[in-house]
């Protein structure tokens, strides 16, 4: 374990912060508000933390395998997280550390859920950071150091691996740095376009640059009580279309910039995430018609939920949480599958699903013919036994976690829809849930034990689980060289 | 396909089901019952189908082949469960068709869950029947089938393996039939000393040879109102043990009965299962001391309830659905889990859970060291490929159905609570759930059209998914030999 480089990386990452911390601190200055010092206090102590590692921590080899990588993503989640929740603490105006964390967690998650019970209180260098942390944990922090530092590291795919979700880490381009940096201009480019839309569409440019921020980091955070309710149905709209365009690959927009346009089209992924939306979106249209007075409305509501949900961005244009079962029972399937690989978005991945569902179709064939067994197919390329069987055991960890989370904030007295749907919107990054975490609601009944789980849940969910474990897990560290740890 | 063979076997299982159909009419001759009539009928009809079908599809080749097995186990499941239905019609005393359906495909897969608002009511040879049916169920009836009749096909280890839960079936002996017949001796000899060991300890006979068969059988069909509540601490105890007994694979009765002790506690499974029961007892025990006034009641509560949810059985000694959440969550995890493979009880199987647990530690291991893949090790042997994808296939077919079914039955008005643990009970063959189909309730209030899924769904869990699927799928009977298909 090349311990140096772990530290010497995290402290990086540290020093970013602190770039990203003078950002709120503009924003402050912009609307004089006194809360903006915060900011700069914790930049002070971001930059001290970064500065500190990177001296103390010089390594004499750079190189960086799997456990490095892992080491690396668990704890700059921690720290990026633990520092990003002081200025709402310091500020007071989230008064509980712990509340504070869970806010910054489900900021950085890109989840959404929040712990304020009047988020229109917050003033708006708060509410920007707030929003900004769901734009840069969208991409990811290190993606993001990758492409802006000078090469930190080498071998840095195995740190971009453990970060970036999905079953597979394509790299577009043969450099990591190229990679992340294509990436980071698309997902750039993209926020901006939407910025100029809503402001088009009348949205004041504060609430706009904050909503466009929001919804490309498929985070979900609102600036007001009813979040999206009030606006318009043209911004509505709007917002719908970008949340599925956030939910996709970005492999497609790629393609699509070098005009391989077969190529971009030509994924099993995006037809079943296309057309599972689709049909969710038409359930519950019909679903919920007797709700409102007419049929757009029915639809733009319907189209703005499903598509919330599934992005994982979890803004709300009413409260879904009245809605009939079976449009609520669509809205959980939803929630579960989740977006695209190589998206912003949480959930188990539609390419997962899509494997799963290939290998369930294998099996039955199997079962009848023993004889005559075929490869499973994804993306158009034979499926290695490597990414089959890293599936199906993320598949498994998934509803172990899931299990295991709900169980252990079972101790709080609430119902069990609240209860199970607060794990799997937590675990999946989504945001609000059903019952008391309905989109009305928020989570600031649950106890401090409960609010640190679901923020490891979310955090558990963000980072898919394993590097998360790995990273965390103090067995890594041994110096021991055996290869059957 | 062999069309004629299918036809054929089913046809013996009906010759069969006309056998069993004579037992409760005897009882209703005891008790002087007008209602043992439908019995007659019933048996009349069930040798009518019978024979004919034995007189029609005489076949000209004895051979099985998987297709074939699905599709009798399939059909054979359906017919039983249509047939065994008539009785309770035709008396009267379930009065529509669609609920008796319910009843007796809820009686065959051991599910237990009821559709009678006072079971009480029922007539004896009634009650007898639906407990007879959890004890016939539990073995599987083509197991009967083979172990009673003459060979009646080559390679039924075709049929039965689509009949017998889990995810390997293996052979005790070389013949199935030989197989067959120490399972049953088996079962009915441990049956037997349940029964002498209720009537010993007080209670009647009729209630010791019901709770016998509904206990032997994993069922969970109560004669009584409150289930068990009102027996002897001694009672409840003893149905404890056993139900605990006939959730452990059978084949370790066998390797005790031929004195391989190392072998028949060697197993993974066992251990596993019988620790997370354990655990889960001691869990539920502490947290509802406070609602019990003495710590043996406590623990026999927690002790029965835990057993009789992981074993798939569904008695219940107090009505849990009033328990604390974190005991509801550690009976949602037994409800899941399940028994052992191999068993009467249903569930996913603890073998399977087992089998996962050590897919994700390969899993993380294989992150760290990409170049140390080690195989899959269960029951002291090496997993071959064949059974690791089947059971990660099945864990995917598995919650898939799982969501399906919720989403299926979302149309009721019911609470979250009350439709998703219907889902699950149904599903896992346990009986009840919590909310509205908790111990203390039933399942009268769903419509025909949910009723019909909830049947199906216990048909799907009992049969584990796929020969179900396969077996009811047109296109296996297709004559095409592509071996494509």
């Amino acid at each position: 374990m090349n311990r140096r480089m772990v530290f010497y990386t995290v402290g990086y990452v540290a020093l970013a912060e602190t770039a990203l911390l003078l950002l709120p601190a503009l924003v402050a200055l912009i609307y004089l508000e006194k809360s903006g010092l915060t900011f700069l206090i914790s930049a002070a102590i971001s930059f001290a933390i970064g500065f500190t590692l990177i001296k103390c921590f010089r390594p004499k080899s750079k190189l960086i395998y799997a456990k490095e990588g892992f080491a690396i993503v668990a704890y700059t989640w921690l720290l990026m997280s633990a520092i990003g929740a002081l200025p709402f603490r310091m500020s007071g105006q989230i008064p509980s550390y712990i509340d504070a964390f869970f806010e910054t967690v489900s900021g950085f998650t890109t989840t959404g859920a929040s712990i304020l019970p009047d988020v229109e209180a917050l003033d708006h260098c708060m509410l920007f950071w707030r929003s900004f942390t769901h734009w840069i944990g969208g991409m990811g922090i290190i993606v993001l150091v990758t492409a802006v530092l000078p090469n930190i590291a080498d071998r840095s795919l195995n740190v971009l691996k453990a970060e970036m979700p999905g079953p597979t880490v394509g790299k577009l381009v043969p450099r990591s740095r190229d990679t992340a940096k294509i990436l980071y201009w698309i997902y750039f480019g993209m926020t901006a376009l939407l910025f100029v839309l809503l402001i088009v569409g009348g949205m004041p440019v504060f609430d706009s640059l904050l909503h466009a921020l929001g919804t490309a980091g498929t985070g979900g955070f609102g600036i007001k009580a009813d979040s999206l309710a009030s606006y318009s149905p043209y911004l509505q709209w709007v917002i719908t279309v970008f949340m599925f365009i956030f939910a996709i690959n970005f492999n497609l927009y790629y393609l699509m910039l070098i005009r391989k346009f077969r190529a971009a089209f030509g994924s099993d992924e995006f037809w079943f995430f296309t057309a599972l939306v689709l049909f969710c979106i038409a359930g519950i249209t019909v679903n919920i018609i007797p709700l409102y007075p007419t049929f757009s409305e029915a639809l733009r509501h319907s189209a703005f939920q499903a598509i919330s949900i599934v992005s994982t961005s979890g803004f709300a244009t009413t409260d879904f949480n009245l809605w009939p079962n079976f449009a609520k029972s669509l809205l959980l399937l939803l929630m579960v599958v989740g977006g695209c690989a190589g998206s912003t978005a949480g959930g188990f991945k539609a390419v997962r699903v899509v494997i799963l569902l290939k290998s369930v179709r294998r099996e039955l064939k199997k079962l009848l013919h023993p004889r005559s067994v075929k490869a499973v197919m994804s993306e158009g390329k034979r499926l290695d036994d490597t990414t089959l069987t890293g599936v199906t055991s993320y598949f498994a960890a998934y509803i172990f976690c899931i299990i295991l989370i709900y169980i252990l904030i079972s101790f709080e007295p609430f119902d069990f829809e609240t209860n199970f749907t607060a794990t799997l919107t937590c675990f999946n990054n989504v945001g609000p849930g059903f019952g008391g975490v309905g989109p009305a609601s928020n989570f600031s009944g649950y106890s401090d034990i409960s609010t640190l789980i679901l923020s490891f849940a979310m955090l558990l969910g963000r980072l898919e689980v394993f590097p998360l474990l790995l990273g965390l897990n103090p067995l890594i560290w041994k110096k021991s060289k055996s290869k059957t740890v």
